[in-house]
């Protein structure tokens, strides 16, 4: 039951990063292969630094050939609906929240199963989540959005803290993940809503 | 004799690869050690990704000089011959195409080696074959030119498919290799004297 | 007292590279999350790709807590006293070229330990010092400044030859390592001042 709702909110997360990595390529006037490519390093490309960092290889998505079908999946559906896929950012920024809740969970969870120390374990959670959609901004040749706007990573960090005090609580892990999930979706709402981000440095700059 | 083609067709591929990262470097008013670092990565990122996702450490790269001989003789030649070079496009376009059909075989071979999934391994051959020249343009801030124009890993993706079918038919191991080599730079000309390429997808922007 | 006084260099070294990085990133208007990330980037990048090439997994930072301490007191300073930092950049430059100096040393050291060979560990050595700068710039969307300008990755490589020298001569550790920690402060001091660097090549370009 658990193993089935974290793969049900894997596929989610995963073909909402795949979107957004095709959308934002299409949008840069990428052709097939070029949009694949991004749909691919936006939705696996956390994962593969957390699976080579943590010593995990063949990486993940080599031993499981459903991440490479999700892939394809994104692609077809953003060749066929852009425009109205482009409608539904509500739908999409509700499915990037769910899936970078997962995504910390389940990198957290592979990093632990390795006996790496829970620090560590939730930077690799927060890796996952967050560095695909780097590299997405990064191939396209843009200052990567998520390193200058928005409550993000944070929210991947609370998210990765509820769940460790939830399961120490011994909470059932059922609710542990539903419990973060809903958490991480509402900090990203009220982020967005209402305009809360980390703070910056003001440097002045010579003219 | 197969390992001797293979080997021969490797050298020129990574003389070829080299020479464009080092010529691209060169544009950018890199230095010295920018244009070898810049060489270094176009001929051997791809191969270096792979060997990182499939678990195959330490890389290739390391455990043969030959490599790294290879990389200093471009970076000599590019320093010597420079404008001569951008003169022989022609060939070097040749080499290129070699390059990327012989890394393609390579990088498959080495997954299939590893009991990686067939699949896999013909997107570990395209990674090879790709990837390098993906890291020289990001490097080189800018938008790396395989994702959005020509038939490039494609023609990497069919000459894995003609390999792979070759070899099933129990055709000899250097006429495979040949043949597919023939193929893949078929494909390249066609594609760029016919400007024929994949599709894009129309997104209005906003104004 | 030779591992105390590397550790001591490491952790100045890691600092600067983390200060670096941080100030980058808050010129570019980055968050907290992104000047955090910058800072870790620029200082752990290049053991990163350094230990992933020789498959030394899990990574060098997930073993030992106290990188991460280093990266975030480095985000602390930057936040309370950017302004002065600014103006420490003699210190930072100082801090810099230490860094440099014993990351090229602790970069070889390690692949050797692997039995890797002794060009491939001057190689490895190199990466420590250099990659670290290169993915900063990248993340930040500019031109690596080390691929342009300045004598930078030629110092390491120096001080790598003139450390094996010494080694071979039986000079002490501690020598040694003082010896080349000097030498590569030199050369990157005199290179600034006397504007010395590497040949570049002169390419007509088609207006």
């Amino acid at each position: 039951m658990e193993q089935y709702l974290i793969n049900s909110l894997d596929i989610a997360g995963t073909l909402a990063f795949a979107i957004s990595g095709a959308l934002a390529a299409a949008r840069k006037d990428f052709d097939l292969f070029g949009i694949s490519f991004t749909a691919f390093i936006t939705a696996l490309g956390g994962g593969t630094v957390r699976d080579l960092c943590i010593g995990y290889t063949p990486v993940s998505w080599m031993r499981d050939m459903n991440y490479l079908y999700i892939i394809v999946l994104a692609v077809v559906l953003v060749f066929l609906f852009s425009k109205y896929l482009l409608n539904l950012h509500r739908t999409l920024f509700l499915f990037d929240a769910i899936g970078i809740g997962v995504f910390t969970i389940i990198g957290m969870q592979k990093a632990l199963a390795l006996d790496i120390h829970i620090v560590m374990a939730i930077m690799m959670g927060i890796t996952s989540a967050v560095m695909g959609g780097v590299f997405r901004d990064t191939f396209l040749n843009e200052v990567p959005l998520i390193l200058r706007e928005e409550i993000y990573a944070t929210a991947c960090l609370l998210g990765a803290l509820i769940y460790i005090g939830l399961e120490y609580l011994g909470v059932h892990p059922v609710l542990c993940l539903t419990g973060t999930i809903i958490f991480i979706i509402t900090i990203r709402i009220l982020s967005v809503r209402y305009h809360i981000s980390l703070p910056k440095i003001t440097l002045h700059h010579e003219p």
